[in-house]
């Protein structure tokens, strides 16, 4: 556990570096995070005929491309750069609003309807280990679609291939389409994270009930943090899906609306997901917590019948150990045995009280070792 | 417990082989799952003057019978044959999504609403005992039905012989009436594992008032676990059938409004059965803690009680039990009775402490025996 | 309490012959419950200026009556006989779905809309003690109301008693009215029973302040068993009252609306006090289990105190106490004197450490006697 | 507390005596409480220029008021005289189903629409201490409004004060604004109640964090009853104020709208208090009993610390104190050194052990003096 | 903890004196805390073109600024001098009841409209530390921005100096912008306290798992007061700017519209914010309970295998250490090695009733020293 505590602390302190921008600026400032990777701009533009890709360093460029291709993919990869950015938000008319949420990477997935297009923002599982989301932000124009995300390396890769091999629909489509590709790919991505807490949640469980969990309890506890902050990245998730398909922009066609729905459909499943396994898992706490006290319950009656059978006999010989000259019992000639009668007596009568009261043999099938012993 | 924990195991290792499709794939992608069992059609065909059944090996032999009958039910068991799914789905024209949704089985209950047909998804509970999930899904078109299971064995064989025998209005209506009977079958196929639930909690509650259970936190966990996964299968039905209430595509009639109307009654009580046996379920696991730790606290009392009366006893014995020469009391006549009165007194003094506490005597029945012993 | 709980016992064993129906027959299908009464039939039947009585045995009797009064209360007991009950059925022209809900007694209260009649259930608590309640099923006609009981006995006495006496406005009025002044006594006779449970809380609480309680664990128990199932009963009528005042099929009078109001006032006031004391009965056993361990604590510390006072003590003795031929301090002359102090400056450093730890004196009324004993 | 609860213990008497009316009655029956006051009426007539006061006998003496004055207010206080409230009642021509409401305390707070006007119930806390809470109905008419309060004594004796001395602008005004200022103080007077409420948590809390609490579990438990009822009076009034503001019978006008629409705001700021309270208290009854467990382990570990270490020094203590002819050990020279050494061994390695383990030293504070002893 | 504790009694009793207004006063009438800072009233006006700002003594001054610039932001600071407050909301003609609850320092954050302008209360976060809210209450016209707070200092500086530098867009806008700038500071200044409030949750858990933590109950109870009164706080914002952008006075431009939106979003994020962490300190208190119950059963299992070891042997010691003449097990020559090896075989007996029972050994980390000791 310490090298998973170790990894945990080193994510703490960095969250606690990247902190909110400082307040009092003006709406609209963007401010960037000192960690934050270089931006690198990459463009794939095509329609069904052609498909071109650059990677571009100046955001003017841009303007050479845009009205010349069906739909074109802005993919911006970490947002160090605020100039780049800056740039890119000027050339295309994006509002400072916007621009802001784009690097202030607290935001909950949500859409913005502007004028011309819809600023929406999403939130990845990165790094299923760690638990890290990763803000995606995207700007959806009629044939530019605009996408930020914060570090490189994402789940667009099979999107991408898909465009260049002419595979599925995608290449025949408008921006619209392929927004939907990229969203749906992001909600996809939670899968396989709840897929290996769920496989946890089942092993934990086992363990349990086989008694060889060693600190469930840690388990337990992590897991739930991961589910809460899991749900706490896919909630918002719903209502801003939710937005799209009732949105009525012109931005999304008929068509691509279905496919929403059926994003929206998984966004709903993953929700259910989590919160039943919130669910389990607070069961599965109370029942490990129930089980632990079970058995101290045991343990204790365990030592109270011992104990409580033993303390009058031991009374009754230190009694008889002591050194005074005029005890008369002592010096009988039976005097030893009239003792350990008198202890037996004692201890039978003690076991009966505890029969009577339950605590061995009928009732409970802790202690019927203990009786027969 | 064992037997039913290794079934259990096995149960969770084939959740985790059959996972959700590998991400990236483009949406509308069907994945088999390799262990599915393989796919076999069966059509009743059928009017209100004749009948019939016929098992098909290839999709296209539906084009024959579609427009020539009055009803067709296609009824598609085991998702093992991509293939045959595939060609299916061209022949009626569905759409790749509702397709990709069939086969992968993790869907909710829903519905979704297409231009010539409603697809509507839904859960039953397949075993009770390995509390096992089936999805069940339909295309309801005018004049046909379609629904696949993931396995063979379901309960709508009584629907079938209704169907055969002419008995009940069955035979005279449209496919939207076919398709209430087997999603009326479903639901009600939840009130047997409810009441088998009831049944279960019943008995447990008893035990554990009689004293007699062994095991109930285990029990109860597995209970809340079940209810769990009914609530997560049942839940989602309200919200469908209410979509199909109020949906106008004009494929489901006002009559068989009605019908689906009591449908969505029979899901509502569901819910409140599975909610309240969850609230009783809580109320029973915090009702054995209190009584697990009412008589621990019990036999803590009996201890201490026991302990404190003998450990001021044993050490007044200890020490006329050492061995220094010059011990006045020991040569002492009466040195012996001395001692013996010193220990009374002492017994005497802390059973009055403990009834002046409250410990022993008038407040709690707990403690009679020992305090009249 | 065995008493109670042989009761409880026989109930759950009724409970779980008189099963659901058997899954699988077609709907509108009518189970007779083997155990059920068998049913009787009677007619009131007035207008502002005569009444009669009587009791019919064939249902077709009935057609000689309907047409010719003002209002007839068709009033059945019993669900025993289900040939009359069908037959009953035919001759008012009653929907298979709602005749298959009188007889499958584990209905909701709700309020079902047919062109002619209103099918409306709801549920009324019939033993205070043993906490059962009976299905009652009303179909409200222009002119017509009948009425479905489980079981002979209700609380419909004194409607009857004002109809034949002419008190109140009963008499002048239609059907709508008569079915107010049944509804309204089946809520009411939920009071009495709220207020049984009331007070049962209100004394749980009073032993438990006073300590006297012996088992106020099991009480509360049943009494959250039995607020969760008028709860189950009560909360469906909300909603179904609430549709009986905005329904618009003309059956029900503006001026039978306003009635309708205070019914629906009471039964908010009914749930709101059903959940008023879950929350009371909640905050009780959190409040005895904290009673509970609270003394449990000052059990342990005193048993602490004496072990850990006498536990060094003796050890000192038993040292001294050992045989050994060369131990200098047995002949010394002051060897007893000298152990002696040693015991009390020991016992004294602990009850110090006690002290500062807050164990023993200021801080804790509980240890007061303990300390200057 | 033996006061406190005995006060409560009367209060819970007179609550059983003064049941709900029996079940059966005729709707609009009122039946009068045996133990309710007198009533008496007293009439406060104004308009902007003269104001007159009056207690009345006989309620027809109304009749030469109504329609001579603005305004007028029918102030009725006890409700022991049934004849006079429904005498009353006939003069003013309200609907009997009101006036069983206005006699049977028991209402939740709410608006009832009436042709001429409207009726309104309410509940006020009436005695800090005894939380004792009384009902208030209102009827109001263009002109004259109707009050009933169930006992002398109230929280507005400001507002007549008010309407005497012609302060604010009470006088100017109609019967809305009245009802709205009386209304307003049964508001307000449920501030000074919740501050008291909040002052005794802080209490407690204070308390608790020093250790000097004796029975926070009583006190804590008592709090949350109090925040119980006060929720039940409280909440309904969100509701009913919201019926008044949206009400549009020309009853209430749109400049005392504006006053309501304060109300609600304190209402809403009541409720959210109520339930902040709730919380906050359910988290000081955790933290107690944390707190109170933590403890406990603390005195526990001692114990077991303690024990563990002298339990094998005294068994070989009493080894060497067996009386064995035959003991090679006892008659050694340094038989006595070589005993003590094996003890002093002995519990040098239970200290290591226990190190070790974390139970003294390094982790937990609670051992430093232990340790160092 | 005692500074701490110390510094909250102290803001306990202040907040005991500063109550609510005496019940009965007329509604609109202002009362001034005692302890309420002395008012004072700055002006900042502008236009695009030139800024003044001045403090003014007299409300009366205003009249010669109004309608003279752009925009001009009255900004009240301390709530003491209710004449200035009440001559300033005679200038402006302001109503009643706003200018109440302008002094009336316990709003919550609400918006009410009146026919000129709007009245907005906010809370505000002032001492991180002791964990104090302001409330702020504005008044927007067209043209005028009325603001007050309770004490001086505030979170508006970098807004005024952006008004006087020209930075941002603040000079040309009207006076709804520069309302929007001001909440848009109140509400990021919760930002840094949730921040704070987030690392202090990291700390505690951190600690706890290290094993270091000293009082985490007592750290977890003040964190989950803490996000209690700052849920308290934030959560009316949602509705009351939802209602500001919903607003269709006029007074709200369309353009300042979505900048309300943006600080909707920051509202909802910092509930969520809230929300999650009370889910994670209640998590974490389980945790940490479930933690010391899981070490107190170790050491009780310690205690327990100790003593019921060591109780047996101690007992055998002690029979052949009495005194009795005739014992002939004393005189046996063998008697000593007799002793030891029943001694040595009643521990080998416990050790395996301990190791079948899984207490010891195989299942369970926590003893294998004790068993390998």
């Amino acid at each position: 556990m310490t090298k998973h505590s170790a990894k945990r602390r080193v994510l703490r302190k960095q969250r606690r570096l990247r902190k909110h921008a400082p307040r009092g600026t003006p709406p609209g400032t963007m401010h960037a995070d000192p960690n934050a990777p270089a931006t690198s701009i990459r463009i794939i533009a095509f329609d069904s005929e052609r498909l071109a890709e650059k990677e571009i360093a100046d955001p003017e460029e841009l303007r050479d491309w845009i009205g010349k291709w069906g739909t074109i993919w802005i993919d911006v990869t970490g947002l160090g750069s605020i100039d780049k950015i800056r740039s890119l938000g000027e050339v295309l008319g994006l509002h400072p609003l916007a621009m802001e949420d784009v690097v202030n990477v607290h935001q909950r997935a949500k859409v913005d309807v502007y004028r011309d297009y819809l600023f929406i923002t999403s939130r990845m599982i990165d790094d299923c280990d760690a638990m890290q989301s990763e803000q995606l932000s995207f700007f959806l124009f009629h044939g530019v679609l605009l996408s930020f995300q914060e570090r490189p390396g994402d789940c667009w890769e099979p999107v991408r291939q898909r465009l260049r091999t002419h595979r599925g629909k995608l290449r025949m489509t408008a921006s619209d389409y392929l927004f939907y590709a990229l969203l749906d790919s992001v909600i996809d991505s939670y899968f396989p994270v709840m897929e290996m807490l769920s496989d946890h949640v089942d092993l934990v469980e086992e363990k349990i009930e086989r008694g060889e969990a060693q600190t469930p309890i840690h388990e337990i506890h992590r897991l739930r943090g991961h589910l809460l902050m899991i749900r706490k990245s896919i909630r918002p998730h719903r209502e801003m899906i939710n937005e799209l398909i009732r949105n009525d922009s012109g931005l999304i066609s008929p068509e691509t609306r279905i496919f929403f729905r059926d994003c929206y459909d998984h966004v709903i499943q993953l929700i259910e997901m989590v919160d039943t396994y919130r669910d389990l898992t607070a069961d599965l706490r109370d029942f490990y917590m129930s089980a632990v006290n079970h058995r101290m319950n045991e343990v204790m009656k365990f030592l109270t019948i011992m104990s409580t059978i033993f303390i009058p006999l031991s009374f009754v010989a230190s009694v008889y150990g002591m050194n005074f000259e005029y005890m008369p019992e002592l010096s009988w000639q039976l005097g030893y045995p009239f003792a350990l009668s008198i202890m037996t007596t004692m201890s039978i009568g003690m076991l009966f009280v505890f029969w009577r009261r339950g605590w061995i043999g009928h009732r409970d099938q802790a202690f019927h070792d203990a009786e027969s012993r």
